[in-house]
């Protein structure tokens, strides 16, 4: 060994008089900037090839961060090393489609790169994991620090669990909840009253908003009813407006629909409304984990920044409901209404019959059909969505001081008897730029049908949805599943309890498989009838 | 509103008969297997054009993962969609590499893509993070998910956070150390005392078992040392132990060595040991949290599949290591014995003093020196390095049931001292395949100097570590920080605190940066210095 090692040479070395090295001028650190044509879903990506001159990737890869600047402009990027030159050159670094619109510098820009470190309030993450409390102060940078996308995936991932269920106090769920509200704009409709309605969700078919919208504002209320699309459910509402109008408004449309029409049905997402919701719904949803907490974070903080001031709340109950039990439902009343007052919006709850879809159709298209049977009056209408939105739409007109108490519902069915509810929709579908609307279904269909004879007992909220989804809905808006017997009906083997439609094979054949494994279904007898105890 | 809808098509499609369809040849599903040549680093991806005439890309983005089969191999992946044909056509599916030799087929196979379902073992994540206590088969099939790297990122995350800190007892510490040892392979030396050491981490220098395994081999005592790689300090053993001969040995080599020589100090990632270690390392390393009982269950079932039966565990403690005080050693100390003793292997603790780096070399290179120093009976060589690996390497010794209790210090010594030690490494070194060795340090250097004179009083592990780091350690095995000064030492204005070593230019700006912000060093006066509670 002795011989192998020159000792003499590594102690000299040890002692080593300083080098002077060169002062490093900047443009040695540079790389051509290059978009990447690969969209990574609400996360940052940067490509360094792997046998890149001037930053070594391996030395950049464990800890998985980069910060890219240019010029004043920087942002955080999880690193992916590039072995293929048609990808990135060893000269270039590349981003994402996200993380390059979110740099906002042009192609072949010089850009840096340096070690990222991990955002500074992940320190208060790991505080919360530990079992402490934190502070508003403490939510507050956690929320700048996300919306400013310096948190990965993983990270996301880190904040959601620690924050998850019984892990925040309430006044931590409040303090989350100005956070939230915080990290982006806030609109102003100068009124007094500007009613809102939400669902928690989970419910498929469950398109009140777009009857609750025209009979509120055919009353004269303010109702600016922002939505969202569906993440991992077969339509939001804005999915199916879009059947039959422009959701897609800039704010300024959006105040001119509104002060002329008293309502719209628009996307939420062209305004930045808190923003972070967005990015934490897209880490929350593919883990399916549901906190109480976070739900009601997410669901005040995006009201408030839409400016609203009386809000009711549905909160769907039933066996396959994202909320199984009344005990449950109800400590989540108490969670929307504490944060609620203290953040100075008037809200009020309704627990609503969650156990089973809402109306017949269940995908964007089928959905519209459902609510334009319900706005045009006709015979055929779903009368479970027809009720449950006239008690959501009575209960709001309730908020109208000139409104005796008792007496929403009965105004609210005027209107929508008077056929002034379907004119108000057809005025707001105009303002926001109406579509030529086809309402027929895809062309590939399937009849899923009774292996049994008795009545319907139960339907399966989340296996309905997964089918609606796998046959292409909300992407494909003609996609879905029709139902065609509810809870309680009478069924004989052989009859179709629902229809599959799909635009491509593939999805077909996953919808079918899906149905075919578990149809979401349970044929019994009368007394087996999954019972509830909410009316509508 | 009523002359845009045609009413009667709506009420017709609604009562829609079966479209017969013919069946699905599975020629129309298939897609052409491309390997991409992206490093995704532990994570799955598959890339999908957006414009695939199969499957829609945004149909399967939202929950994220799809599922890859050609024939009967399968893989999960995260799904990136692609704008580019370069990177990936419409008719193809891309795989990042090492999804690709995941998959294990060959390009231009025709594979067909499906919805991934979330890995089952994720309801018992979930049920974890709600709060309640998991059973042996529950992590049983959560290791089972990640070895088959059914698990995002986002995933592990979510696991690590819900198992965290005080969220799981000790009985479910031992399930999860079980269920990561049944993960991979086991190896079966067949004698009856097997030894073995281990450090908990966190202190730069840290060296000891190149030394502990010559001792304790040239004592005749069975030590088949397998180390890993450093992921996020500046140096591994396997790292510096690569400096002086090969480390990437297979199973069959590694046996042959042991046989031979008694012990070997090598790479363990070329056996399959305990493999859901790795994947959860990769994740815990850049959320940067330290779990107790994930440091446990790692240690224990890597060591436990390596076939140890006698262990040493060392604990460093001090104001900048892992462990901070003694009350937390002493809860660590209890864990280590609780799980230990149940799966059977003879362990001992000790808890040594971690107020500093050990040695003076940080990063492979200016390790192995400070070994081989010690090796030599250099007068030079760093004792605190040599105190310390004599220290360990006499406990294991009385592991030994013909030394007698207390000799173990003594007898380590005089192996050290009559050159055996060194004759042993040099026999493992030649044994594993010798390399010319070069302990020469990197060609850029700086000196970073004492900006007042008193006595070092504190040395930060932490920084001292990114600093050797970011000067390109360990990939670059001359880079690293080389120590002068240490705890209690005097120095003048001036004196060299340490020098940096690097290779490249923009590590050399990294490391020199970071000691310009925090050098690491604290300067004052003689009864300021940090005092330890432990001797070595």
């Amino acid at each position: 060994m002795t011989d192998m090692v020159d000792k003499a040479v590594r102690r000299r070395h040890y002692r080593l008089p300083t080098l002077i090295m060169p002062s490093l001028p900047m443009s040695n650190d540079t790389l051509q900037l290059r978009r990447i044509a690969i969209d990574t879903y609400h996360e940052n990506v940067a490509y360094l090839h792997r046998e890149c001159s001037i930053y070594r990737a391996e030395g950049f890869q464990a800890l998985s961060k980069i910060q890219v600047s240019a010029d004043s402009a920087k942002v955080l990027a999880v690193l992916n090393v590039v072995d293929d030159d048609c990808i990135v050159a060893p000269g270039e670094l590349g981003l994402s489609i996200q993380a390059f619109s979110r740099l906002g510098a042009a192609e072949t820009t010089l850009v840096t790169v340096n070690h990222a470190e991990p955002p500074k309030s992940m320190d208060a993450v790991r505080r919360k994991i530990e079992g402490e409390r934190l502070s508003q102060d403490d939510f507050t940078s956690i929320a700048k620090d996300i919306v400013e996308t310096r948190y990965s995936k993983m990270e996301m991932a880190a904040f959601l669990v620690a924050t998850c269920q019984n892990n925040l106090d309430r006044d931590e769920l409040l303090y989350l909840t100005r956070a939230m509200l915080e990290s982006g704009d806030r609109m102003n409709w100068h009124e007094a009253l500007v009613a809102d309605k939400h669902c928690i969700g989970g419910i498929p078919g469950n398109r009140t908003s777009m009857l609750v919208v025209p009979i509120v504002a055919a009353h004269g209320m303010l109702i600016p009813k922002t939505s969202s699309r569906a993440i991992t459910s077969p339509a939001g509402t804005a999915d199916t407006m879009e059947v039959l109008a422009e959701v897609n408004l800039s704010p300024d449309q959006l105040h001119d629909i509104v002060r002329k029409e008293r309502g719209c049905l628009a996307w939420g997402g062209t305004a930045r409304l808190a923003p972070v919701d967005d990015l934490l719904i897209s880490v929350e949803r593919p883990l399916g984990f549901d906190s109480q907490g976070q739900m009601v974070a997410s669901i005040l903080s995006k009201k408030l920044a839409a400016g609203s001031t009386h809000l009711i709340i549905d909160i769907p109950i039933g066996p396959t409901a994202k909320v199984r039990h009344m005990r449950q439902a109800l400590a989540l009343r108490k969670l929307f209404e504490f944060v609620g007052d203290r953040l100075n919006i008037h809200l009020e709850v309704m627990i609503t019959n969650g156990s089973q879809p809402i109306g017949r159709g269940i995908g964007p298209v089928l959905e519209a059909r459902d609510v334009m049977q319900v706005l045009e009056n006709d015979p055929d209408a779903p009368e479970d969505l027809r009720q449950k939105s006239l008690h959501l739409a009575g209960r709001i007109i309730e908020f109208d001081p000139d409104v005796r108490g008792g007496q929403g519902y009965t105004i609210a069915r005027d209107i929508l008897e008077s056929g002034r509810a379907l004119s108000k929709m057809n005025a707001i579908m105009q303002a926001q730029g109406a579509k030529i609307i086809d309402l027929h279904p895809a062309g590939l269909s399937q009849d899923i049908t009774a292996e049994s004879s008795g009545v319907v007992t139960h339907i399966d909220n989340l296996q309905m949805a997964k089918i609606a989804r796998m046959a292409g809905a909300p992407m494909l808006k003609k996609a879905g599943v029709d139902l065609c017997k509810k809870l309680g009906d009478p069924v004989k083997t052989g009859d179709t309890l629902y229809k599959i439609y799909a635009e491509f094979p593939a999805d077909f054949k996953f919808a079918r498989a899906l149905a075919a494994q578990n149809n979401g279904y349970s044929i019994g007898r009368e007394d087996q009838i999954v019972k509830s105890l909410i009316e509508f």
